[in-house]
C-alpha cells in the first residue's frame, strides 16, 4: 500500500518538471518579502530569469488603488511602474545556466491597502501572466485559533436525526442522509471530545453527496437541511463556546450553476466571462479536467465580488471562518481582498487553505489566510506511525526543518487524514495502537489538531480507496456509526482525554517545541511556555522501548495505555514504553 | 556533431546524481564566505544537511598552524572545534525535504596563515571527510596577467629543429618530434602575434607523447631536451618580454614513476602511502581508472610536501607560473599550501586550474589559485560561433550573467579550444570567416586569450576526435605544419592585429563590458576604462545585417575583413556587416 497525498507532484518526472518550469522560468512564484507586510512596511520583491530567458530589463507594475496594474515596456497604463535591479546570478546545474536574480522594493502603504502587482521582463509576463495581489494589515491569526482544535464532519455522512421522515429529494448516495439537525443534534457528543471548533464540509446546493459542485454559494443545500437549521447549528454551536468553519470553494462549482448555464447557452451572457472558455461553448477550464467543474474566472471582477460577497454573507450570518478548498486555483491576487474582506467583516474569523502542495507553496500564501492546512506533517506522521518507514530520529528532524520554515505566524492546522485519503486507522493496518500514538503526537503539536469524524470511535474502512487504480473516496467517506457496539468507547475516552490534556495545558497550544532525544525508536520532546512544561515521550517502533530521561521528578499526566511505566532511579527516570507507547510528563 | 566538454556532467542523468549527492548530503562544498580572506577578516563556513540526515549538531574543527585539525563529537583533538548554529530550513522539491542550513564564522588570522579545516554534523564529516584550507592573505593576481596573452605550446607537436639528428629515444608517437629548442627557434614567431605568455604543455620525463604521466616532477623529458635547453628557452622567453606558464599535474602521474614502483613492490615502502591502494598492490586509485595514472595521496604530509617542492622548484628555475592539470582531483585543503609556497617563492607567479567543470566548481579555486580556465565560456563561444545553437541574444545574456557570477579578482583565461577537444575550426566546419569572429570576441572579452598552437595558421584536423565512439586526442594535437605553404599567413596577420589591438587599448584589458544591444544576430558591447572605450559590433549570423549605433562619429580600429562598412546618417552610424562579420570601432 502506497500513500498518494501530492498527486501533482507524486513522481520524480512531474517534480522535475515543476522545478524547470519553476526555476527555468520568468519567475516571481511570490518571492515576497516580508509575505504579509505591515502598514508603512516596505516590500521586497524578487523576480528570477531562467538561462533562456535574455532579458536585460525587468519591471513591476502596481497600484494601491485597487484596480488592476497596467502597462507595458517600463511605462505604467495604469498606476505605477518601478524597474527593478539585477542583483546577481547564480549557476544551476539542473538547468545548465545561470539564473539572473532581479529585485524591486515597493514603499510602505497604509494599513488597508491592497496593492496589486505584475513583473514583467521587457516584453515577457512573469509566471505565465499572474496578477499578485498584498493587503497590509496588521493581522496576526486571531487569539483563540491557538486553543482551537477542530472537528471535521462531512455532512452528509454525520448523522440523521430522523431516518423515518421522507427525504425532500432523492439522495445521489444512499449510504447516509446526513443532516444539519443531525450535527446539531450530536454537539454534545463533539463537545465532549474537548472539540471547541467545527469545519463542515460544503453544505451549499449541489448535485453531488460531497457538494463540492455547489449550484448556489448563497443557499443551504435542502438536503441538508435550511437556513434556519444552519442559523439554530451556529447557535447551538456557539453557545457551547465552539466555532464553526464553512468549507469554501472560490476555484470551481457545479455546471449545473445558474450562470455557467446561462454562460454556455447564451454567447453574450453577462456570466460568459465568469468562465474561461478556451472555446466556447462545450471547452473551458475546469478543475483536473472534469467537466461538471468548470473553474471560475476569479480575474472578471463581477465574479469575484460574487464570491467574496458569499465569503462576507457567511461570515455576517455567523460563522468563524473558512477552510478554503483548493486554495492554490484561484488567480493568487484573489487572496488579498478575500483577506481585506474576512478580516473586516469579522476581525475574529480564521481562514486556512487547502492546498495540496510542498512547504515553498504552502508558505506563499502568508498574508492572504491565516495558514494552510499541514500537508506536510501530514505526510511525516503517516510515514511514522502508521507505516513506520520514518524511525523517530527522521521524524523529529523533519520536524524540527518544518518548524524552523514557517513563521509562528502561520497556522498550520494538523491532520491525520481527511476525506480525500485512505484513514490513518486504515492505513496503519487498523491498528488503534499506532493511531493512539499518532494522536497523542498530533495533540502535543503546535498546530491546532483536526479530528475527522469517527476516528474517535475506530471508524475505519472496508475497502482501500484505490480499487483497480481509480480512487473510490467514498471509501474514506463511510457513514458515522452510532451504534452503541460500533463504536469504541475507549478510543472515545482516549480522544477526550487528549482535548482536556491541550485544554488545560498551554505549553501546548503556545509554548515552543524542543527536541530532548531522538533515536531509532524513540522521540522526547519538550513543550514549554511560561511557567508550564511538558515531556512528550513517544515509542514509534512495533518494539518496547526503555528510555533514560534526566528528570529526578515527573508526573504522568498522560499516557497510551496502562502499560506505560515511569521508575525512578539515581540518573533519573527511566520510562518503559511498550510497542507504540506514548507518555507526557509534566 | 557535438561538443562533449563537461564529461562528468553530460547527462541530465549525471547532473541529477551530482545535485543529489551535493544538496542530499552533508555539505560544505566550500561554501566559505570570503573565498578568499583577508588578513584579519572573519570567515563564516557553510553547511548543509540533505532531508536524510537527521543529526541536530555540527561543528567545525580548525587549526591555523598547518597541522592537520582533529576531533569528534564536539571536542577539539588538535587545534580548535567551533559550533555551528542552525540557521534555516530550505524545501526542496527535487529531494522532496527540508535542507537544513548551518553557519559558523572563524576569526580573522594574519596574513600567511593557512586555516585548515574539516566540518562535522555530530559524528559524520561533511563531504565524505573532505579537508578544506584557505591561505590569508592579500594577494589579487599579478597586474601583468591582465595584459596577458596566452599562446598554447602541445610541446611535442610544436616543432623539431633538428630532423636530421638521432633523437635520445625512440619516440611513442611519430607525428612529430617537438622539443624546446624547437619552441626557442619559433620565439619570434610567437611573438610576432602579440603573444606575451606561453604555456608549454608538461615537459617532465614521461613514457607518453603528451607527458600527463610523468615519471619526475624535478626533470625535463630528455626527448624535449635538457635542463639547460630550457633554461634557454627561457632566458630567451624573458628576454622578448614574455611569461612562461608550466604545466603542472599535482593529481597523477606515471605507474613508471619511482615512489609508484617501489610502492607497489615494497608494502613496508614509505611511498606507499603517497597512494591510496584500495588492495595493495594491484587495487588503487587512479585518474579515471586508467592503471597507468596512479593518484598522488596529497594528504599525504611527504607526498605533499614533493609536489610542493616542485613547483618552489621550477618558479625558483625563473617560470612564472603553473596551469595546473585536472584541479578538481587533489584533496582541496592542498591549494591553500600551494598558494603559500607559490606566491611567497615568487609573489609575480601566476596559477590558474584546468576544472573541466560548471561555475560553481570553479568558483572554489578563488584564494587557492588566481583563477580557472574559462571551460564555461568555452563551451558559450562554440555553441554560438562554430555551432550557431546561439543567438547574439543568448550569447550576451550568457557573458553578463557569467561576469556577473566572479569576482573581478578571479582570472578567467579564455579560450576557444584545446589539446583534449576538436579544434574551433574543426567544428566550425573549416569556416575561417566563424573562427576570425569568435578570436575577435575572444581578444575583446575581460579574460586574458589563449592561443592554441596552430589555430593562428588554420591548422584544423584531418579526423573528427571521436572515432567509433572513443576520443582520439591526437586528431587535435597535429604537429604544426611550419611549411610556408601550409600556413594561412592572412589568418596568422589577422591573429597579429588582434594581439596589437589588445596591447594598444587598455579598455580591452581592463575595462568593465557592458552590452549595448543585442538580437537574434548581432552583439554590441563596449568595453570602457578610465578615457579609453571602444565598442565591438559582431554578426553571429550566416547573413549581412546591418544596424544602427547611435554614434555621431567612430573610427574603424579592426574589422574581420574589408567588407564590413560603416556609413554616417543623421541619426547616428549604419553599420554593415557580412556573415559572420565583426568591427571594432573607437
Amino acid at each position: 500500500m502506497d500513500d498518494f497525498i501530492f498527486g501533482t507532484l507524486a513522481t520524480e518526472e512531474l517534480r522535475l518538471a515543476h522545478i524547470r518550469s519553476q526555476r527555468g522560468g520568468i519567475s516571481h512564484s511570490q518571492r515576497r518579502l516580508p509575505r504579509d507586510p505591515l502598514p508603512g512596511q516596505p516590500v521586497s520583491l524578487e523576480l528570477s530569469l531562467g538561462p533562456e530567458h535574455p532579458q536585460q530589463k525587468a519591471w513591476v507594475y502596481w497600484t494601491n488603488d485597487g484596480s488592476d496594474p497596467a502597462g507595458a515596456n517600463g511605462q505604467a497604463q495604469n498606476g505605477f511602474v518601478s524597474g527593478l535591479e539585477p542583483i546577481d546570478s547564480e549557476w544551476d546545474n539542473l538547468l545548465w545556466g545561470y539564473i539572473r536574480h532581479f529585485r524591486v522594493e515597493l514603499p510602505g502603504q497604509p494599513a488597508g491597502t491592497v496593492v496589486r502587482y505584475r513583473l514583467a521582463a521587457e516584453d515577457v509576463w512573469a509566471d505565465s501572466g499572474a496578477f499578485y495581489a498584498y493587503y497590509v494589515d496588521n493581522d496576526p491569526p486571531p487569539d483563540w485559533t491557538k486553543d482551537a482544535i477542530l472537528y471535521q464532519i462531512f455532512a452528509d455522512r454525520f448523522f440523521d436525526p430522523a431516518p423515518e421522515f421522507p427525504k425532500l429529494e432523492a439522495k445521489p448516495s444512499l449510504k447516509c442522509n446526513g443532516t444539519l439537525r443531525g450535527i446539531t443534534a450530536k454537539l454534545d457528543y463533539i463537545a465532549g471530545l474537548g472539540v471547541n471548533c467545527l469545519w463542515l464540509t460544503p453544505i451549499f446546493p449541489s448535485p453531488s453527496y460531497h457538494g463540492y459542485d455547489a449550484t448556489s454559494f448563497y443557499e443551504i443545500n435542502p438536503r441538508l437541511g435550511t437556513k434556519e437549521d444552519f442559523r439554530q447549528l451556529l447557535d447551538e454551536t456557539h453557545a457551547r463556546g465552539m466555532k464553526l468553519l464553512m468549507d469554501f470553494v472560490p476555484n470551481h462549482w457545479s455546471n449545473q450553476h445558474p450562470t455557467f448555464i446561462e454562460a454556455q447557452k447564451d454567447q453574450s451572457s453577462p456570466h460568459r466571462p465568469w468562465y474561461t472558455f478556451k472555446t466556447w461553448p462545450h471547452d473551458y477550464k475546469t478543475f483536473f479536467g472534469v467537466k461538471t467543474l468548470p473553474q471560475i474566472n476569479l480575474r472578471n471582477r463581477e465574479a469575484r465580488e460574487h464570491i467574496l460577497g458569499a465569503a462576507q454573507y457567511w461570515l455576517e450570518f455567523g460563522v468563524d471562518g473558512f477552510r478554503v478548498d483548493y486554495c492554490i486555483g484561484p488567480s493568487p491576487d484573489f487572496y488579498a481582498e478575500f483577506r481585506r474582506v474576512t478580516r473586516t467583516t469579522n476581525p475574529e474569523s480564521w481562514t486556512f487553505g487547502e492546498a495540496v502542495d510542498p512547504p515553498d507553496s504552502q508558505i506563499t500564501f502568508a498574508g492572504g489566510m491565516d495558514g494552510s492546512l499541514d500537508f506536510m506533517l501530514l505526510e511525516a506522521m503517516r510515514q511514522t506511525f502508521a507505516f513506520g518507514r520514518w524511525n523517530a530520529r527522521r521524524f523529529a528532524d523533519f520536524l524540527s526543518r518544518h518548524e524552523a520554515f514557517f513563521p509562528a505566524t502561520f497556522s498550520r492546522p494538523s491532520f491525520l487524514d481527511n476525506h480525500d485519503m485512505n484513514r490513518f486507522l486504515w492505513v496503519a493496518g487498523n491498528d488503534k495502537r499506532k493511531l493512539r500514538l499518532a494522536a497523542l503526537c498530533q495533540y502535543t503539536l503546535v498546530g491546532a489538531p483536526i479530528l475527522y469524524y469517527g476516528t474517535e470511535i475506530g471508524l475505519s474502512q472496508e475497502r482501500d480507496m484505490v480499487q483497480h487504480g481509480r480512487a473510490i473516496h467514498e471509501e474514506a467517506r463511510l457513514p458515522m456509526p452510532w451504534a452503541s457496539s460500533a463504536q469504541d468507547k475507549d478510543l472515545y475516552a482516549y480522544y477526550r482525554g487528549l482535548g482536556q490534556l491541550r485544554h488545560e495545558r498551554p505549553a501546548l497550544r503556545r509554548g515552543r517545541r524542543e527536541t530532548i532525544h531522538a533515536d531509532d525508536s524513540v522521540l522526547i520532546y519538550r513543550r514549554v511556555t511560561g511557567s508550564d512544561s511538558l515531556v512528550v515521550v513517544l515509542n514509534t517502533s512495533e518494539k518496547p522501548a526503555t528510555v533514560m530521561l534526566a528528570l529526578s521528578e515527573a508526573r504522568e499526566c498522560f499516557a497510551t495505555g496502562s502499560d506505560c511505566g515511569i521508575e525512578k532511579t539515581d540518573s533519573g527516570l527511566r520510562l518503559h514504553l511498550p510497542p507504540y507507547g506514548g507518555l507526557v510528563l509534566g
